[in-house]
């Protein structure tokens, strides 16, 4: 992995933890709250390893890969139930998913 | 403030972020989840500055008492919205929340 | 505060954590280590603080005000520790310390 | 794994967040700064990982086996670091990160 592939992942790590956050809140907010039960909790937890990743990234620690793999699959359970829904935010968040899910597997490789 | 007084109220930080998740996680089981739509938001807020919270109490952080005061108001709002809910989760959050509310004003004195 | 001050703060808040970290890091490789014990303290609380707010903005939490006040004056001790060093990392954390604060007042006031 | 070892698995990752930010402060005070560069360092990555797996355990994350992995490897690290110092903060975090690492296996398993 190099430096370049480091930096890029914090930035997608950082870019979908806003992403996935933002659909949390509209999600919270949305009319017909039992469909988005999973979407809620995914969003939440993918939001929550990646500003780990990205702090651990940022630290140096020892266990990066490790960390950056967990993050991209976490991802790719929240762009899937993502892409389910066609609400904007939805929609946004699972593309950021998949941006952030990419960079993690390239820093891993 | 005491070391005693810190170290209770880290204890109660800890106590109140495990029970605010597990409230989180059972409430968006319910059936009626339009109804707790603020118990998950708040939940998960209170869950978040509690435990940050602990992080800054126990690596000696010189705004640890600011911070203190933000997670007493998050508890207070917390265990407000947890005590309008007749369910079990909701009763122990509420509880919880009012026990470290208290632990951080102690500390704060 | 409008959108657009939250989500300037949200990128300040972010860049100055991986500052802190990257200060934080690279002082603890430092020959004279004696001389960095402040900045390796302050890197650490202020990278804490900065990743803090940044999640408690993008999930729309109620304190996010007071958040961001001690989020600036955090940064200004880091800052100011951070002047007193001519390292490269110390100069380029000391000035993400001060975008950030002022991009946390500009939010707040 | 039963609710009684995710239980107890938080337990310990939460003491071992507290031995290991402990250590941290008390290691940026001691005379012979040099020798604790690396202590230094583990404690603060332990603690981050003690934390992040103690929330991932009480919100129910699907991969928490996979966070508890790393949370032990890193314990296993940290504990082997800690021993070889001889100040009572060392020795404390030293039983703590053996302790957690136990507790996560356990889980695991």
């Amino acid at each position: 992995m190099t430096n370049e592939q480091i930096q890029s992942c914090i930035e997608e790590c950082m870019s979908c933890m806003l992403a996935c956050n933002n659909c949390y809140v509209a999600c919270l907010k949305e009319e017909d709250l039992n469909m988005m039960r999973e979407c809620i909790r995914l969003d939440r937890e993918c939001a929550d390893i990646c500003g780990f990743a990205a702090q651990a990234m940022s630290t140096g620690s020892q266990y990066m890969k490790e960390i950056c793999q967990i993050c991209a699959e976490t991802c790719d359970l929240c762009a899937t139930e993502c892409e389910k829904h066609h609400h904007d935010h939805c929609q946004r968040c699972a593309a950021a998913c998949s941006a952030c899910a990419k960079a993690c597997r390239a820093m891993i490789a």
